[in-house]
């Protein structure tokens, strides 16, 4: 079960487009350079950021993306279900009620045993991603700055941003 | 993020090897016949279980599989990874030190803060599924049996089975 790389690469973006001063945007291609990433890809996945309304983005000369809300309100988990999609992980094909044996309709009203246990799980997994927002993940990797390096995001933060205003 | 179907297959596989007398083994044709699955598929993914060693199998007539070890000493865990294949499920590409304004090395000798969140995630998604063991899952199913229903697969159980014992 693996999660697609654009998982990483929405977060990290999200936690650049953190950075920005209010109302302000950056272009999708500044957000791919940032990280070395191929633009188009980048692209595609800060679509589906805006498709899940976690971004707002603007068009043309000056355009680009920022958060659709304060940094605090994103989890991490809103950004994994915005790039993986919805739905449970364990797709139960309730193979119990096949075969020579079947489990009698009457008692199928509950989840299959092996089922809820994988659901389960998946909660436990949902809690600790949605505990975490962007801004906790900002705050993280402030954490380890010297002065030189904070000044150095936000002069490129300062370069990269769209002229334009949401 | 999905899970294989296979992963279903199998937990549902080892609850029908948890009900072998001890010693016998069951056609991997009968474990497919139980759920009325394609024989093939549930042949590769009763070998992936033997690869991880949850199951031992014999050839010819009268062979086939049943549990390593007893049904108390396998988690959902064991047989999701057994299937699903080791490691973990965000990969991080340590994305952060790349770029214009690259993480210094000197920085990175902790995760990222975004790796490490989905990792304590996935840990929990693991304790979770590592606290559920076959013996638990086949005792919540028999629960909802009344002695009609337990004598049917009692007696499907003793017809299925090989000959051999291991």
């Amino acid at each position: 079960m693996k999660l697609s790389e654009g998982v990483e690469w929405a977060a990290h973006a999200c936690a650049v487009m953190a950075a920005l001063p209010p109302e302000r945007v950056i272009p999708a291609a500044a957000l791919a350079a940032f990280h070395d990433l191929p633009a188009p890809y980048m692209s595609k996945h800060l679509q589906a950021l805006a498709r899940a309304g976690l971004v707002v983005s603007t068009r043309g000369a000056g355009g680009g993306y920022r958060l659709a809300r304060g940094a605090r309100d994103i989890s991490l988990w809103d950004v994994a279900q915005a790039i993986e999609g919805p739905g449970r992980s364990f797709r139960c094909q309730e193979i119990r009620r096949k075969g020579p044996c079947p489990t009698p309709a009457a008692d199928c009203t509950k989840p299959c045993a092996i089922a809820a246990v994988f659901w389960d799980a998946e909660e436990a997994y949902r809690d600790a991603l949605q505990r975490i927002s962007i801004a906790d993940v900002t705050r993280r990797i402030a954490l380890g700055m010297d002065d030189a390096r904070r000044a150095q995001l936000a002069a490129w933060i300062e370069t990269a941003q769209g002229g334009q205003r949401v």
